[in-house]
């Protein structure tokens, strides 16, 4: 068996506070890879942007999802040294510290392993739209 | 060095929302493997259930991180929009989203790098027990 | 292409509560290992210090995010079962929880692709200094 690797850089459209499914963009980068079994990394190259696997079926999850971390981290400017960049960075900043900044998914005859109900998310915490870079990297065989 | 890989699929029965052990099952598909040094990475097939490696020795350290848990994601219907599965289920999306769905682990001379005091766990967010998927992947020589 | 690995273990120095930066260890290993392209994994062996990618700019986001994890998860000893190793130890597994134990970055040309204003980060949730082993471990070509 000859190991490789195949890597490329997504770039994702965010629109917001809230979750970009991005589950078929990486799954035909496996694809197109010819590599048939390995292990997919998705890395995340922001700090106020974050990964999640998350349910692919129920909107209303990533919606209950997006409020719970809007709950969880207020963007009340007296909780924070750093406001600078606006009453929403840093409450962005720690949303991404309590999620992932990493993924790494093993994949098995050109099909990452995602159970039925699984899909991956880029997860904006900023309010306005941003261009966010996802680095893909598979090795395998 | 010539590198490989292998593969399985766990199933482990949960007992409802806390922590099982898998340590020794992941430690057994190393040994068996026959691969020396390596990456090891654990993948939950699952949104409401998630992976989490914590201290093995006193289990009063899983019940507190459980009942932590229980506390800061609130099984209140109110809160939520996706309740048709029952008052567990959105809460233990966001558990799952707060901790980890996967883990990876470097090998050396056949054993996983953990620490003395550190196991690898499934951790249940539902109320009810379930049979959870966790795929396992070894790449190394 | 010939892939291999490489691996050491950093042993990092902790203030107490708070981030330690180990990105430039962890580029040197990076770069006396030879490997050019390939992915890098960071695996903290402690349950109460854990790993975050981080903003590598502003001080005040370290100070802002290390607030933020002391006000979520509270030093009350009559919240936990487990206070035998002092009001700090429960809380500092929690944060472990909500953060990361581990994070695999790929590297390209010899350098991790960090995005620009990203760092790696020891995060010590204990109240005195620490001693933190971190096992580096790179695979690739």
């Amino acid at each position: 068996m000859s190991l490789r690797q195949a890597r490329t850089t997504l770039s994702v459209r965010t629109h917001g506070q809230g979750l970009t499914d991005i589950t078929r963009e990486v799954a035909d980068f496996v694809r197109r890879s010819g590599i048939a079994d390995g292990l997919l990394t998705a890395f995340i190259q922001h700090t106020s942007a974050s990964l999640t696997v998350q349910e692919n079926a129920d909107p209303d999850v990533l919606a209950d999802l997006n409020d719970f971390f809007r709950r969880i981290v207020r963007e009340d400017p007296t909780l924070y040294r750093h406001t600078m960049e606006g009453p929403d960075d840093m409450p962005a900043h720690i949303r991404a510290a309590l999620t992932s900044v990493q993924v790494s998914i093993p994949v098995l005859t050109g099909v990452m392993a995602l159970g039925t109900w699984q899909g991956l998310y880029v997860f904006e915490h900023r309010a306005r739209p941003h261009d966010r870079r996802v680095v893909l990297h598979l090795l395998g065989s």
